[in-house]
């Protein structure tokens, strides 16, 4: 048996502003912080302390990490980190708000972006002020690998190498291992793991901040039938609360 | 030319109560989480920026690494690190300050453990509450691995195949490196890269949270014969006057 715990970042500036963000780099709200800390004695308490730490290169959730592992007293954990990890890149979308967003493009089609999995957004103009890809994080990679503008669907290929090549591994030493992310980026592993539907997955809202473990088998699948919901280390109702407000936010990421 | 850069933790709670610390694990005071963070702006000055850091499993050294690269905008660089770049391990004197040592050992032994480069302190008893190695940071070492004591001969020869074998290689890539670490640790990597004696190597002092920076020719020595005291990326009387407060202090580490 493998133990896998997934954690999307706590509520970030953007979060809070409803922007928008996927590859824009911004941090944490101090409520998001809270939501961090809060993750490390959830782990403890189910008796899943990480050995080793999957994140992306985003400061949200690097630092969601560095709060969860520090409050359960294991900051010194070996860290790997991936731009295959990233949030969904949101393409000319990053930036704006819902009203901006459907005043440019028109309601229909923001919707189609909201609800499709293989309908990417516009691409993210090179001049565009909230273009990272200029970014020292990104200088190694060859161009043709910096996204500008994904849907989930990019997001599932582009994650999945990393999942097998990285991930996996860890897991088939026998280590726990927490992947600190994003909501798409965990939404296009969870897709996998659980062989979810491409039309089922955009109806998924993981929420912030909440442990979400899984028990995987030697195929590196959940080893029992225990619905999504009530993997997450907080009760149930709670989690709901959580999973519905990111749904209400209209812009995701 | 490779570019390494070497940064000892900020003051820590133990350095503070001038308690001989070694591998216990305190955190930094708020003045050693300034001194870290004013690091990162030393570095971009200096167009030093890091493309990987090294650390020990303290966290204090962590927290340093992770104060430094925040304000410099770079927390997604990899991460290494290693048991092998740990704080000297003070044994039985774990714990204790000037006053009680010297009570305890007598004047003139106490000299010897800190003037001495190849003198360990008596061991660390396996009950001693101060005793880390019980820490599931050290679980997967082999026993014969994990000190009960060291002088600084002993951190030399457990710190020099961390540099051979995983800080080098970072280097020969083209990397920048930075390495925060601790006292001794650095003092011993200091000592390999200068050629420093064993009787010259325990008068040099190396002030918390001033980046030292490195020039490095083909064969991983200095590449140039600048004094060890104008390598700081602060003022050289600044630096006299950190340096010359931790040789006050009785306990090092």
């Amino acid at each position: 048996m493998h133990q896998l715990v997934l954690l999307r970042h706590g509520e970030s500036e953007w979060n809070k502003l409803n922007l928008f963000t996927g590859w824009y780099d911004c941090d944490l709200t101090d409520a998001g912080r809270a939501e961090a800390a809060a993750a490390g004695p959830m782990l403890t308490d189910a008796g899943l302390e990480p050995d080793v730490v999957h994140t992306s290169l985003q400061l949200r959730a690097i630092r969601t990490a560095n709060l969860a592992l520090e409050s359960m007293g294991r900051l010194w954990v070996p860290v790997r980190r991936s731009w295959r990890l990233n949030e969904r890149h949101y393409g000319d979308l990053t930036g704006r708000n819902k009203k901006e967003t459907v005043d440019k493009y028109g309601e229909e089609q923001v919707l189609v972006w909201r609800r499709s999995y293989d309908t990417p957004p516009p691409a993210i103009a090179a001049d565009n002020g909230f273009n990272p890809n200029d970014d020292a994080r990104y200088a190694d990679l060859p161009p043709e690998l910096v996204p500008t503008a994904e849907c989930l669907a990019d997001v599932v290929d582009r994650m999945l190498p990393y999942w097998y090549d990285s991930i996996v591994p860890d897991l088939a030493a026998g280590h726990t291992v927490l992947v600190a992310a994003h909501g798409n980026s965990l939404r296009a592993l969870v897709k996998h793991l659980l062989d979810i539907s491409d039309a089922d997955i955009t109806e998924l809202n993981i929420p912030t901040g909440v442990p979400l473990a899984l028990e995987l088998d030697a195929s590196f699948r959940p080893a029992d039938d225990i619905p999504l919901e009530q993997r997450y280390l907080m009760d149930a109702d709670a989690v709901k609360a959580k999973a519905d407000a990111v749904a209400r936010q209209a812009t995701g990421g």
